[in-house]
């Protein structure tokens, strides 16, 4: 039996989908899922990209809009489309590298997605991100470590760590180092992290 | 019941999966399937892109080639890596227009798909075409009418109705206009034309 990482970016419309149903299907397979919040933003700089793909390819972002909408009503996930997307996640994955690992970081990561895909707030807000701190037990410590700190050298750990997975869009789920992408392969990686 | 339109191009691997599984998926929901292979190269073109995008971005391009080896397992579906990829796939898709809507176009597509993806043989090349053709129990006239249109106006038009569905990728599923993109929204797009 291994352990499923889970990585993600707090601005993944289809990532939210992922931690919203995640867990109740991990733990009915038996299998412990570790949350890796990190920022694509520099990986999809890499690949040329200076925008969300739904943005810069018009017909894909119309089609993603109408997408989402079905499948949360499909999955019973609430949803509200933002205002502004993407958001800028910087500072919500910062702070979640203050959080010990642990019950709390998935629910503070799941607060971070409800505040940006379900309640129309702007995760980029130090206020917001302090309610999401709040709604998982949490003080305001990691975000304040997160407002201090510079660039933010364990965020950029996390994008290095990411980079050597070979991962390249969020949702990503790796099983011992084996790379399965988008929410539609996590049934398959979660069968392979218990077969292994 | 509204018919399932199936949009594809011969050189894009998912729509191969699509078209190994769709008849018997289809046939369960009792909707029927119409065959519609186009170009997907100009509307690539359109979004900037020069070249398939798994070759434009390399982590994409790795990871294409693991989770279809996954998948066509999975789903026991024949299945050797085109030695080169993609292929192109302008004289398939010309010869499709020359052909009756009925079993053998299907017939017909089929033996493309698995020609490029588990036969390993160019279906850029007049005699694998031919073979195709004759599997699905046709003689070569659709593929001498191929090669002595010039553009193909069918084609273009294919690619046009395909652009005025907001099509930009492949395999696409189209029900009552309303547009559903990938292999794994097919079951949704099913479940759309049944109740519509």
């Amino acid at each position: 039996m291994a352990d499923l990482e889970f990585w993600f970016d707090f601005a993944s419309p289809y990532a939210y989908l992922a931690a919203e149903t995640i867990e109740p299907a991990a733990a009915e397979a038996g299998v412990r899922v570790i949350w890796k919040p990190f920022l694509l933003g520099p990986i999809f700089s890499e690949q040329g990209w200076t925008d969300s793909p739904f943005n810069l390819y018009p017909a894909r972002g119309r089609y993603l809009w109408l997408d989402l909408q079905r499948e949360t009503r499909r999955l019973g996930i609430a949803w509200r489309r933002p205002a502004r997307f993407p958001f800028n996640s910087t500072l919500a994955t910062k702070t979640a590298t203050w959080i010990d690992t642990g019950f709390r970081l998935p629910a503070y990561c799941r607060a971070v997605f409800r505040a940006g895909f379900a309640e129309r707030r702007d995760p980029a807000t130090p206020t917001v991100i302090e309610e999401c701190l709040r709604q998982a037990g949490l003080d305001r410590a990691p975000l304040d470590r997160a407002l201090a700190e510079g660039g933010g050298e364990r965020t950029r750990a996390d994008v290095a760590a990411a980079r050597q997975r070979d991962i390249f869009g969020a949702p990503s789920f790796v099983v011992n180092g084996e790379l399965f992408w988008g929410n539609e392969r996590l049934g398959a990686a979660l069968e392979r992290a218990w077969v292994d």
